[in-house]
């Protein structure tokens, strides 16, 4: 039996008491927006006929999401990450700001406080044994093709099998993170391996929620970065390694165009010593167009629950002084 | 700077992707539901012009939610409990079901496999130094006044400073939890401890929600039931107890006009004797009116996750074997 009680004055009276609406203290922007978004819900809750069987196992599948912290995993399954992304370009557009490589979501992988090095950095630690050697580098430069000096660029990527350093904990600290600074051409060069792929922990609430929506939790291998400098707009964005089988049907959403890049397999061995390196390996290019702007906000990432943000930050305060 | 973009065709062709409305495996349902909840949660997202940063400390704050449990105890704070008690109500109304004791909502703090006692019941351990006697009793009927043998009573309350069993791991097991079985005229009696009243834990996630819509986390003074009889609709309610300054200003909105009963302080020694306890003492009394149902799956309780559910049946069944 279907009962349709949203717009009765009853409910209308309790979403407004539920929500505050007549407290004086309290968070008025909160107030508005929980109102709509309790309203939205109340509603779906009549449209669909929600069982209270329904709603208890929703709510038992959002502590455990929670239990293993997987709301910032969830969130680009669901699409809001790339979401926040369309609207950002959108608001670009609107602006007519254009020029720039085009930004691409963070994911929730992103640890602060890894080691800060110049020109060169070498990324893994050598104890991956399925570790194909990658040789990553390219220029960071302006919208008119000049080089800038000195950019911060900030990696990070998983092992070969799809697991990321601090949340795989056999992995050494900071494995496949560095930062870079770029040389006085604005040019930065890493050794690492080929990241795998990545997949959603297989059983885990977020892969249930894609379960019932029949989707996977594969995403292409990609690398990630953050690309920033002063007087420039702070990039986030990733790269996709080209003929990857999930380029094109990534769980998170984050696949552009302009972002496939070419792993190319070199197995000449001047070529290789050219880098320091033996052959064979596989190089990857990925230059960087940064567009200016003078506003501070725009400089630097959006703030978020990072892992290790304020230790990583107490840390290096407490070192540096 | 304000962008819409929820309904050009992009936003809509991705909330369709997102929701896994091409994919063929799944659950069908739960793709509609999904993909109504992602456009009325991405709609909103533009209405408010939602930035990063807000949405991911919306994020942060569901992961801690999780971190706790506290989903179920967020969800009555929000009004959810107490909605779809509406809805049954009004579905009740719909169908010509009238008569019975009021349901209300049950709450996250219910414990599986109490001991189950016949006729009377002491809840307390004696160990709580500020418990006052409570003498609780009443008798278990139909809609036509006729007592209801051997109807099962389970209670659970509060200790005097407001915090229960299992979820307080300072108390016994069990305390302050009993599953009464009432006599040949449908009667059950218990000695407990008076709670007090129960506040959401000071600081927790769910209190950060709270204050935000300017509001407190505090319930009355109350005492929750279970009452089911074969034959009869299960009844999950509370009662509270009068007096309370937050008896009309419940943050988990349970009051019930019908459910507020008296608290009577008995000074007098001969009627505490009668009870086999010393004056003074408050006696609170309770009758429970039970509808009749032929629909086995109105004579239990509603599936949702609760504590020690699996594990309390597995050990019971295996202390039967």
């Amino acid at each position: 039996m279907t009962v349709k009680i949203h717009d009765t004055p009853d409910v209308q009276n309790f979403l407004r008491a539920v929500a505050g609406c007549d407290q004086q203290g309290g968070n008025e922007r909160a107030k508005q927006i929980l109102h709509r978004l309790l309203s939205d819900v109340y509603r779906l809750i009549d449209d669909f006929d929600i069982s209270p069987e329904e709603f208890w196992s929703a709510v038992g599948l959002l502590n455990e999401l929670g239990k293993e912290s997987q709301f910032g995993l969830l969130a680009p399954g669901l699409g809001f990450d790339h979401y926040l992304d369309m609207r950002m370009d959108a608001a670009d557009e609107q602006a007519g700001l254009s020029g720039g490589t085009p930004r691409t979501i963070e994911g929730p992988l992103y640890v602060a406080g890894a080691p800060e090095v110049e020109g060169f950095a070498r990324l893994d630690d050598g104890s991956d044994p399925d570790g194909e050697v990658m040789w990553l580098t390219g220029q960071v430069h302006d919208v008119n093709g000049q080089p800038i000096p000195s950019a911060k660029v900030e990696i990070w990527h998983c092992n070969s099998k799809g697991n990321y350093s601090f949340f795989d904990p056999s992995q050494s600290d900071y494995n496949l993170r560095r930062t870079i600074i770029a040389d006085a051409e604005g040019r930065y060069r890493a050794r690492s391996i080929i990241p795998s792929g990545y997949g959603v922990p297989a059983g885990s609430p977020t892969d249930q929620v894609l379960k019932l929506l029949g989707r996977h939790g594969q995403r292409p291998a990609h690398i990630h970065f953050f690309v920033s400098a002063p007087g420039h707009r702070h990039l986030t964005t990733q790269i996709n390694l080209a003929g990857d089988e999930y380029t094109w049907d990534d769980f998170a959403f984050a696949t552009r165009e302009e972002l496939v890049v070419d792993a190319t397999r070199i197995e000449d061995a001047a070529e290789a010593a050219k880098r320091g390196l033996e052959a064979p390996f596989t190089e990857v290019v990925f230059d960087v167009e940064l567009a200016p702007t003078t506003d501070p906000e725009q400089q630097s990432r959006h703030k978020r629950p990072r892992a290790l943000e304020d230790e990583a930050m107490a840390k290096r305060d407490s070192a540096r002084a």
